[in-house]
């Protein structure tokens, strides 16, 4: 039954592992927020970031390496990478509704990327016009493998979905050969400062065959911790240089390398069979969940150096949780589900999904946030950059790897192993794989009801196996111990199956070692965090607390303003006397909240906030 | 009685003001912590200071700008400032006790600036050798005139001090010439990103008489949040360029460079009475007090931009709380009591001064901190450079910062009136001004008794004033509306007179607005904020949580192993137990504190802490 893995059309295809992937294009997703965030993805988003790459400089800046434009460079060393990251988005999209313009973009980008590249391979339009001295000698900072690995993962993407890739594929390879040359069998040793190129490597090498990039890719990991590159100015934990993969116990430094990093570190494991690589990843995952994960699955507490904190340093308003590192965290956590075959990795990924991850998009597709924290407060002052959605960024990493997640959510739904098919994520429309076709009711996440109807099947037993969220105590039928409720059976055409989660809101509490969220209380339904906005309230927010074990009512809206549909949770709260302090906010008497008057206080899903007011909001809300 | 302020030995000396200064040697501090800070600034820290100025570059680089070395210039572009604050540490401890090094090394210094100075009385080793094409172009980040303001306030320390310092003004006065030549004469316009010249030139007017120095300071003021510089890359709030100084209402940005420019501000409204800047300088003061400081009186609740962050952003953990900013708010708090006369800016240097500040430097004076933060965590990962107190830094502004405020601290004791004597600060030692001579004997801040004997008098009637800090619930004999009690009669030699402060310790509530200490409570005494350490705790510290209510109880120590002579408080606590999450550390169990085992919890003086085992810390405490 795991037969297609050779063919198939997603961005992840190892050729080991317990669970294996299905294609982009073999899931559709027929509505629900995901087929939403699909449609915006395509119609709003995407069309703008294309638009963005010729304003931002993007393809400017690699005219200027092929020597077809003037003007200065644009933007930042990294640029290169906005596009590769673009066009890994327009392949997914067109593997999962084709379109001409996308093959055409890939095919024009490619040659112009084909004239830049050097006849060496080499190809960074920083590099090439700005420091042509520098190349390869500033790994700490330069960013030049990192850019190669999303060049990789476009040019991989391309190739899969049958996009107009086989220029991109052949750039690609010229670059990773040029790699493989002066990195793996040239002798000379670093690692780029920004982890992204291993798990890219690896893929390639699954497209191609070449050993050599899967290699190289082992010896960039074993490398880190060695010292190879300078320091950055960051110090060697910002690149997770401090201390070899195997004894590093604890995510550290720049989170979006941290994460990507591991996402290398399960591939090289799944294609060598390194066990000491696994548990190394597993090691730091369990550390990562208990102590440095937000609420909304977000990663990184810091805004100096993007960076986890130490271990229970999770403050709501100055969470960064850059949307990168919640794309990052469902990469790694793709790899552990396959691995291993957990349900807990899938949780994450569910989790990480529909809040840090679904909160950096506006409802409309047009705005991004960069950073997803869990408190806004009234002035936003010191914050009226990063406090609001934008269009665009100068440094814009986040859009486009938002939009080549939403466009390859597909591959993310199910797997196949030798026993059957595995869901892990529910949303409606139909699951292909092999002779099995799955259609999929489901008003999901609104909704705790999955239905699934078998419309093609073997004619021999297969089990289908359905993940129960970890969050949802009374589901029907329900889990084992691994997380997943199956059935094993002969499925004939027309068969039914029901899934029940429990989706009673759920008031949330922090462990006591979380110092910045003490007193106060989260509420959740289903997979989605909720928070508290300034529009839905009575009275300013800053004044409302909630009532200890508060009944939570579900309200649902068929198009709030601004929102669109939703279900919103009302909760009992009190107001508050405000009185700002008169000197140093610093008193001898207690903090016990007072009472105060009895009032309605309304939560929206988080991953809805900030399309209304740009007031306060806060998803952890003190409690009376 | 006020006809001394003009011939006072002090680094303020303002032509107006309700209260006016004493000088440094006007004041002999004789013990106490102030007396031993005094004692180890000069047999420790200054002593590493000045070795530092060769080995840190500084000296090297300023020899590569007069023509006379070889190398690379080393360090930032600030580095000459380093040298410049050490001058006046070095002029304010040969004023306080003379010793013929100091005005060597200032004599010796001064040549070297002359020979390093360009013909047009431009100076900065940076910019001369580095890029020598960039002068006044770059003001933005350039720091060439924050550097000329610390020349300035060198120049005139060691002028007043007597200090070997007549070619160092000519320096000065050479380069502020220079200034008033380009930025107010020459028609160019600008400011500089990090202010602190404005107060520099209003002191060198002061010394000089030189009207132009008054008017360049007040066109800088007057210049700021026009947009007249460039965008560093950190927005225009981080360099307070966003409005004009007298539209904006709330601190923002770099805190030292915000409370170097309101120390300017008061400044100018001292010479020119123009009231609208100490309007707006005393609505920032209220709401920075009310809504952005420490308990410490430390200021700057971010990392990322060593900034003020939003009203109530007051983490304990990432509190940045530079040293620096602790003595840029000492000097803006001072000049505001100077011209006000209101007690609760020598309220707030005294908080400052005993804990923000005093934490800064180790026990023995040979290590500082650059980040002052309330909470140390267990694993000190990320940590682990500015977790501990360090020799030194790349970038060292505060190790002589701290230097030479501790050798001017007399400065800061005490002013005159037209109507007598205001004591603000407490220390054993001697008080001269003018006729009267006064002698303080105490054990403050370790008791609450301060007795002053009168040695020398006029035969008319003075007002003694002796401050009562807010803390001091219960003194004896009680103040007036002004936070001062006084005694006008005619004082006679041996009259004394007792000031009894209430020292009983206390616990401390933080506002319901400080999410970040919500359900945590702190311990004071006297002046002193406290922290819990592990190397006082009987268990984990992190496992520890104050019994609310507890009593507070009173332990003397002659000679704590390396934290010297101390009062500890013990409390009473419970040791919770310790269950580390398994999975997310979010549930749905109440985190209230579960009961735990009665234990004794034991606080240090927050200025004390870090002379030990490098473990664990916390200002705030849960309350059980």
């Amino acid at each position: 039954m795991a037969d297609f893995a050779d063919r198939v059309r997603g961005p992840l295809v190892p050729s080991t592992g317990v669970q294996r992937p299905l294609g982009v294009n073999d899931v559709e997703i027929e509505g629900g927020p995901l087929g939403r965030w699909q449609r915006i993805n395509r119609e709003a988003s995407i069309t703008l970031g294309l638009e963005r790459m010729e304003q931002s400089g993007v393809l400017p800046n690699l005219r200027l390496a092929a020597g077809e434009g003037t003007g200065p460079f644009q933007g930042y060393r990294f640029q290169d990478s906005d596009l590769y990251k673009q066009l890994e988005a327009v392949a997914w999209e067109h593997c999962r509704l084709p379109d001409e313009r996308y093959p055409a973009f890939v095919a024009e980008s490619a040659g112009l990327l084909a004239r830049a590249q050097r006849p060496d391979g080499y190809l960074n339009s920083h590099y090439q016009v700005v420091k042509p001295d520098k190349i390869f000698a500033e790994l700490e900072y330069s960013h030049e493998m990192y850019c190669a690995g999303h060049l990789f993962q476009a040019a991989v993407a391309a190739a899969r979905a049958d996009c107009g890739g086989q220029e991109l594929l052949a750039v690609a390879r010229r670059f990773a050969d040029h790699l493989v040359e002066v990195f793996l069998t040239g002798g000379d040793d670093g690692i780029d400062g920004h982890a992204e190129v291993e798990t890219a490597l690896v893929e390639l090498y699954r497209l191609t065959g070449e050993r050599s990039y899967l290699e190289l890719a082992a010896k960039l990991i074993d490398n880190r911790g060695k010292g190879l590159i300078a320091d950055s100015g960051m110090g060697p934990l910002y690149a997770q240089d401090h201390l070899p993969v195997r004894e590093a116990d604890t995510a550290v430094g720049h989170a979006v390398r941290q994460l990507y990093l591991e996402a290398g570190i399960v591939d090289v494991y799944l294609e060598t069979g390194d066990e000491s690589l696994l548990e190394c990843s597993v090691r730091r995952w369990e550390d990562m969940v208990a102590t440095k994960t937000s609420i909304t699955g977000g990663h990184g507490s810091r805004h100096d150096g993007e960076a986890f904190g130490e271990r229970y340093e999770l403050p709501p308003d100055r969470a960064y949780n850059e949307s990168c590192a919640a794309i990052a965290s469902i990469h790694w956590n793709w790899r552990l589900l396959l691995a291993t075959g957990h349900g807990r990795y899938a949780d994450l990924i569910e989790r990480t999904l529909y809040n840090a991850f679904a909160a950096s998009t506006s409802a409309d597709g047009t705005r991004f946030f960069y950073v997803n924290p869990l408190q806004r407060r009234a002035d936003l002052i010191e914050d009226a950059y990063l406090g609001r959605r934008r269009e665009w960024f100068a440094c814009a990493c986040c859009p486009p790897n938002i939009m080549r997640l939403v466009s390859s959510l597909g591959h993310y739904v199910a797997t196949v192993d030798d026993e059957g098919l595995s869901v892990h994520q529910y949303a409606p429309g139909r699951i292909r794989a092999g002779e099995i076709t799955l259609a999929v009711e489901t008003d999901y996440p609104w909704d705790g009801r999955v239905l699934f109807t078998v419309e093609s099947a073997p004619d021999t037993e297969w089990t289908l196996r359905l993940r129960v969220p970890a969050w949802s105590t009374r589901t029907a039928p329900p889990a084992g111990p691994d997380g997943y409720t199956a059935v094993r059976r002969v499925w004939r055409p027309g068969d039914t199956f029901a899934l029940d989660l429990d989706m009673s809101p759920r008031l949330v509490h922090p462990h006591r070692r979380i110092d910045a969220l003490r007193g106060c209380a989260a509420v959740e339904r289903g997979p989605l965090v909720y928070c508290f906005e300034q529009a839905d309230q009575q009275a300013a927010l800053e004044d409302l607390a909630l009532v200890p074990g508060t009944e939570l009512r579900v309200v649902e809206r068929d198009d709030l303003p601004g929102v669109g549909r939703t279900v919103l949770i009302e909760a009992d709260g009190l107001l508050l006397p405000s009185s700002p302090p008169d000197g140093l906010p610093y008193s001898g008497a207690p903090t016990d909240l007072p009472t105060g008057t009895g009032v309605t206080v309304t939560a929206v899903p988080y991953h809805q906030w900030d399309n209304r007011d740009g007031g306060v909001m806060r998803v952890w809300t003190p409690l009376a």
